[in-house]
């Protein structure tokens, strides 16, 4: 399944990273590159995957068992990979994309407990042996983006469980980062926001330069 | 994941076997020598699981990638499985399910090209080891079925289509039965009623006394 035309990369990160602001930056600078860039979400990105995404969120609460649930993020996958992302890439569009395969090892996997294992035969069946060529982890620490993303009173004991559960999903990600250093950069995504582009942009550049495209 | 509680039966068949009025009699039979049944079907079964049929016939003419569908089934599938069948099994309560995983290879695979390889990664995925104790494939012609289902006009160029589809189908689950004889029985959906029913019945009863349940 590996493409020779556009790139495929990708931001991930958790509650209060930025994602959505630094998301714009990076399809701004690959635009500025002369780059055409598709930007596409997961879950979601097709109609088809918008209804599971749907279905997800709308079930989250009522107990939906765990690989159902990884099931159905790799159906929604296998949907925006066939009737998206990889028609993309073919044409020579690179594609930047809001989350992926990393966020079912980071959630699904460190959250839930799920081995990586049982995700890594979801993933080769979807996937083949297409991966991202560049990632780019947004990190930062759990308490600091839960105050970000607006919950700055004392935890309660559920919010002290959610956040459990987002220090196992951020260990998730800079385990992922440790072992595939080459396409997962971590940028800190503490600083303030211009300091956090300056990152992102010295990552981009310098993928520029290397890569061919 | 393999139970030794209730037994686990299902029933498979194309268009125009007469699988509902047979359900329901299997269903009899099986009640009528003191077991305690569960009847459900698939995809759905559950509200998630029912949630994924709207999905799969929603989208059905609209080019769902044949992976994307076969993921969204067997999603429903492990649904279906974790909160519905094995408890019942688990309890001692016989499972009578309206189709189950041969219809994928049946209808996914022989009818769409999915090979048998694919499927069965999803399948030892979603149920381990588990499997039907017994299933009852009612068979006929695919015109046969086709007429009694109400399709009696001359066929047009996509019915055609659609009578090969389904050849290929019922050659699938005959492949099924042929490959393991034990667990799959076939019944000669062609005659009437009564007919039918006899052939199930000894067939059941055959199961109810070999069996220690």
């Amino acid at each position: 399944m590996k493409q020779q035309g556009g790139r495929f990369i990708t931001v991930e990160g958790g509650e209060g990273a930025g994602k959505s602001s630094n998301l714009a930056f990076v399809q701004s600078l690959l635009e500025a590159a002369g780059k055409k860039v598709l930007f596409t979400r997961e879950p979601g990105g097709t109609p088809l995957g918008e209804s599971i995404r749907e279905l997800l969120l709308g079930h989250k609460h009522t107990g939906m068992a765990d690989e159902t649930e990884l099931l159905l993020m790799f159906a929604a996958r296998a949907e925006h990979l066939r009737r998206k992302i990889l028609p993309a890439l073919e044409s020579g569009t690179w594609v930047l994309c809001d989350r992926f395969t990393d966020a079912s090892y980071a959630y699904q996997g460190a959250g839930r407990g799920i081995t990586r294992d049982r995700i890594a035969i979801l993933e080769n069946y979807v996937q083949g042996d297409l991966r991202p060529d560049l990632t780019l982890l947004l990190d930062l620490p759990v308490e600091t983006g839960l105050e970000r993303a607006g919950n700055r009173s004392a935890p309660d004991r559920f919010e002290k469980e959610a956040m459990d559960f987002f220090k196992k999903v951020r260990q998730g990600y800079l385990d992922i980062a440790a072992s595939e250093p080459d396409r997962v950069r971590i940028i800190d995504a503490s600083p303030a926001l211009e300091q956090v582009q300056a990152q992102i942009s010295h990552v981009i550049q310098d993928y520029l330069a290397s890569s061919d495209g």
